[in-house]
Formats: C-alpha cells, structure tokens, sequence
C-alpha cells in the first residue's frame, strides 16, 4: 500500500451522502491518523454492538491500540474480527442565517478490517515501545522496562487497514442561500481545537530530567493534532 | 428516571476491569453527556459494525442525533436497533518513570439502547429547535426557520437510555510504584483540552448582530466541556 494509492471503495466504505466530502486517498487518511491519538472502535460481541474508546498509532498500513486482557474488547478481538475504528477532529461551529444550514468543520476517518492480537513476542516487544515512542520519541529506552509479568498483563491488537474513507468539511458560514446574507442575526465561525498544554512536572520529578528532550515538543503547548503530525513526520514509524 | 437513580447493570454495560473507575450513576451519566457535543456511536448493517460520529444531545433521559435522510446510519436506525452511543474527553497524558505505569487521564461514557427515528412532525420541530439551542439558547427564534422541504430531508433520530457505564481516571504520575520515584526521567503530566475559541464573524455580518447574546457565552472562548455545561445547567431541557 503505497502512499500514492487509493483504498478499494465499495458498499462498505462508500459515502452515501455529502460525496464530494469524502476522499479514499491513503496518503490523506494515513496523515488524519497521525495528527490524532485517539480513536472509537465499532465491534460486536453476541450480536450488541460495542463502542469503545482508545489510544490508537499506526505503523506503515496498520493501526496498532491497547489494553488488558481482560478487557471485553481484547478478547473480541483476538479472534480476528470485524471492527470499524473512526478518528474524528471537531474543527468549528459553523452558525448561518438560515437554520437548516448550520454545521460543524470536521475531519473524519472511517476504517474498516480485522482486529487480530498480536502474538509474536518480538512483535509484541515492538508494539510496548511503540506506546510510548509514537507520542514521545525515545522515550522506551529511558523508562523503567516493563517486568514479565506486566508485560504478560498486557495486550495489543493491530489491524491491517482494508478500506477507509475520510470526511473533511471546511466551509465558511457565507456557504448558505445569498438571499439571507443580511438577515440581522449573528452568523460566523466558533473554532474548537484540541491543546497539549506545557507539561506540569510530578512533586518527585528528578532534577535530571527537568529538561527532557522526549517531551521537547510539548512544552510550548499548541494544538495537539500539529503536534503528533510532527512527531510522526519526524519519526515514522516503519512498516 | 430521576437523577438519584443509577443504571440498572448486566453484562452488557458491567466494567470488566478497572471497576474502581466505573460508575452506574444517572446523574454522573447526564453531566458527562452534557459536557459534549460530539458522540460516537457503533451499530450494525448486514453484519458489519460500523462507527460513526454525530453531534448529539439530552433531553431528560433521551440522547438525540441528526442526519441525512439518505444516511447509512439512519436508515438502518430507523427501524430500533441496538446501538451504543459513546463520549469521551481526553484529560491529560499520565508520564511516570515505568514504562507499564504509563496511562492518560480521560471521562467516557458508554450508552446502551434502542434508536428509533422521530416521526411524530411536533417532536421533529421540537428538535430541529433543540439542534440550535443546546448549544446557542434562544436562537431557532432568531434565524431563518426551515423551509417545509427543509424539514422533509432532516432526520433525528432518539435513544432513550436503558443501560449505561461512565469511567474516569484522574490519578497522578505518582500513582506508581514508589521505588521508581527517584528514576531521572521526566515524569508527570500533559493536560489536554479542547477549547471553542472566540468566535469569528463571518464576513456579510449584519452589524445589528455583532453583539448577538445567543453566543455570548462563546465570546471570551474557554474549556468546550465547561461552556456546553453551564449552557445545560442554565437552559436544560426538560423530559
């Protein structure tokens, strides 16, 4: 799946309606995931649907997230089953003149596979570093390593990405009826972004790491979906 | 349903782990919920889940959602099926010196019920007009009413709440093993919000409404979570 791709699109991953939103570009969707952390995740267990939150990253075409193994999901999961996991950003409130033509500015990715667990020990070594590295680059070799039993305690899925698509709207208010343009009611955008705010430091922190440099990009704060766009252009996580 | 009440619990909304977190309460429910604009919500055609994010909102015990007529989703919720209906807000990035210790801080709760679609054309207009004022109280009065063809392609669709689970985590990075509380590596946390921001007017404002109090409460900008609250608290919605 090179970058230059396009997902297969059929009934599963069609947008049904606002076509002209919609892209299966994997260049696009792979950039969506990676200015995000985290992601909801569709599944079924007995005939109910599930939805549950998590952290999620992607290496190459896969998307990688974790839990324990106790967890209803994880055991869903392991048996390699259909999932839908959507990473959504809320860009602005769009307020128009005209009622039906209020909205929202979004981004959104919908991907569709199967979840499996991962088994492998060596992958499943790759996948703990992975956690940390994909938010704070080198960060898995300054920690405490996890002890064999954590690391038997934990657990991690992946799943190949099959199909996607991504949403965008990014429209101004003026985009309604002209006749209403001068209605005497407030019309405009309200914007809404997520921020990393400068890390605040544990009471027992170790003089030593006052100045870490795994955390270097979060100190000045500043949107959090920049931020991991960065970390993940200047560290890409290998297929 | 009132709010000294708590969720009957089953197997299908019982925390499998972390129970600690977990809560039934109705009350904690409907706060969290009115802390938020956007949901996710999983459900299944043919088979396949999918997982689709929607703005949403309360009315007593009742979550509504808005939609194409034409939507997956609403087509297939039309006719009452299972669906969940989850919300979270991302607190913070948890950092501690061991690498298994590390976690974020977040809010989410998970909703479980049967969503069917309004028909009945009186609770259709009541929430094409709660669409607007749960977030800007007061203006459906304010703007150009929908035509009737407009109102033909809306669709909302309401869940009334059967079961539901809320888990918070709000622990510091000392919340590990004390051993490694003398590790030099940087620990502690990265508080993470999201923010409307002051609002931008769009560029054929009518001057009558620059000082529009429907959006008042948007105007110095601020935590999303705790102006969608005080909205809520200040203009509920009654069941």
């Amino acid at each position: 799946m090179s970058s230059t791709d396009v997902y297969p699109v059929s009934e599963r991953n069609k947008a049904r309606r606002m076509r002209d939103r919609a892209s299966y570009d994997v260049a696009a969707v792979h950039a969506l995931l990676d200015s995000a952390m985290l992601c909801h995740i569709a599944y079924l267990v007995e005939g109910q649907p599930y939805c549950t939150p998590t952290l999620f990253w992607r290496r190459g075409n896969q998307v990688i997230w974790h839990g324990s193994v106790g967890s209803r999901m994880l055991r869903e999961h392991a048996k390699g089953i259909d999932v839908c996991l959507t990473v959504t950003h809320l860009d602005s409130f769009v307020l128009t003149r005209s009622a039906f033509a209020h909205s929202v500015n979004y981004r959104s990715a919908m991907l569709f596979g199967k979840a499996h667990l991962i088994e492998d020990p060596e992958e499943k070594r790759l996948a703990a570093r992975d956690l940390l590295d994909t938010f704070f680059p080198g960060r898995s070799d300054l920690v405490v390593p996890p002890a064999p039993l954590e690391v038997k305690q934990a657990s991690f899925l992946k799943m190949e990405i099959e199909q996607a698509s991504l949403k965008v709207r990014a429209l101004p208010a003026s985009f309604e009826t002209p006749e209403y343009r001068h209605t005497p009611v407030w019309a405009g955008q309200i914007p809404i972004e997520t921020r990393a705010l400068p890390p605040v430091p544990c009471e027992t922190l170790n003089e030593a790491a006052a100045n870490a440099d795994d955390i270097v990009l979060y100190r000045e704060g500043g949107r959090l979906d920049a931020t991991l766009a960065k970390i993940r252009k200047d560290h890409p996580l290998e297929p």
